[in-house]
């Protein structure tokens, strides 16, 4: 077998927002690298960890605003590596889960870049622990299925098989979801979800700034907005929310160096 | 609000298998414990990184033979930590994600026992980066669905949403599924999955033991048998699949020091 050369790209997982949550190899990497290319959903936390003199590029990207698009930051990895910087390239979350890490990766396999990618803690699970709300537990969930609301057309809407979200004993994660949180409750709801079904929002979950808000599949998107929720922020729904009542007092992000955890359960 | 007193256990995600995949909290943790209370689940390879002179409890659990119940293992971890014990609770994977974790963090919290709670990388990630499948992709995968085909009885396998599972434009995770693979089969493909949906099998992920497998959802029970895969081992279904051969080369358990990665493509 022929032996692969030493990798010149690193895409890294960087987990939901606290550093002590990257990986032990993804922190090794951070500290070897020549040049960061990260995202805007990792943490300044994590950036922090950059050592100094090392080049940092912000590729972006919001809904609203693009600093590179995803043509731009494929070729700015390829162009760094083929100048022979170690480039680690920092998305939040997991490369492959909604990172859209996969195309940066056939992109660099195309040209023949030697790469690596570090899986990373999924927001899902950090949300999970630092708010005590399990994605399965017995009785409650038997699968869990995670999903992007940031759907750009109709089109794509409709190819969403709502009928199987909406699954009593499923744990629905939602990532993206703010901005089309009354269309998806709305879905939900008309497929048979009760819309009494619990609902939480981890706002910059593993974070200092860290606000989980208990609620409703009915009341969601109200809430959202007079609560004012603001990405980075995941949605989880499911029987599980349940949970957090008697779990999230004792999770990190409940300690008091950091603002109290807003749980209020609104039925 | 109530200060909370520094955790007596640590409920931590050891991840997939690969220790530099635990994250730098779950490490610190791991220095400090007088007991760490495992799973057959957690690699050799994590279980080295643990300080000699620290108590060490195999919890078991596989399914043919148990060391400890649940209930024994809930009352472990008070029992330890009501006599001073610094404890870690290392678990395969991560402890929110059929790890049963939330039973042992609601036997804490009703004992009032301060605990926190260190998600892992999913085993899902863990696979996914280091067999390179990604887990979403543009045009493949719109949605994710874990669960598990651990199934105790003909009732659970009827609550089962096999209707809801059997989307082709979802990536199917599926835990614990060696030994249901022939009804997990049937059951997708009579609810209208491709038989020749590309399916992967990877046994020890992230471990220098990795090996990957990729067949179709037909060919998946026969393949599973005449291979001899033994647990632990994920199964992912779904298009995503057919992007290791692309990727695959370049994830890190193909490097030579390990045995080689072995994918084939039988269709």
């Amino acid at each position: 077998m022929k032996k692969l050369p030493p990798p010149l790209v690193s895409l890294i997982g960087a987990g939901p927002g606290d550093p002590d949550l990257l990986t032990r190899k993804a922190y090794q990497q951070l500290l070897e690298a020549d040049a960061v290319v990260y995202d805007r959903l990792v943490s300044p936390e994590i950036l922090e960890l950059i050592p100094a003199g090392v080049m940092r590029l912000f590729a972006g990207k919001s809904c609203a605003q693009k600093w590179m698009t995803q043509e731009e930051i494929n070729e700015t990895l390829v162009t760094l590596a083929k100048k022979g910087h170690r480039v680690v390239r920092l998305k939040g979350g997991d490369p492959f889960l909604f990172g859209r890490g996969s195309e940066e990766a056939m992109h660099l396999a195309e040209h023949h870049i030697p790469y690596e990618v570090i899986p990373g803690i999924t927001s899902a699970s950090g949300c999970a622990a630092y708010a005590g709300i399990p994605l399965t537990h017995r009785g409650l969930a038997t699968r869990v299925q995670y999903f992007t609301g940031h759907l750009r057309s109709e089109q794509e809407t409709e190819a969403i098989d709502w009928k199987g979200l909406a699954d009593p004993d499923s744990t629905l994660v939602i990532y993206m979801g703010l901005g089309n949180s009354q269309m998806i409750s709305d879905q939900l709801i008309q497929q048979g979800l009760a819309a009494e079904t619990p609902a939480a929002i981890i706002e910059n979950g593993t974070t200092p700034r860290q606000r989980t808000y208990v609620t409703t599949l009915k009341k969601l998107p109200a809430d959202i907005e007079s609560q004012q929720f603001k990405p980075p922020a995941l949605i989880i729904v499911g029987k599980v929310v349940g949970c957090a009542s008697a779990l999230a007092p004792h999770a990190p992000a409940a300690q008091p160096e950091s603002p109290p955890v807003q749980i209020k359960t609104r039925r």
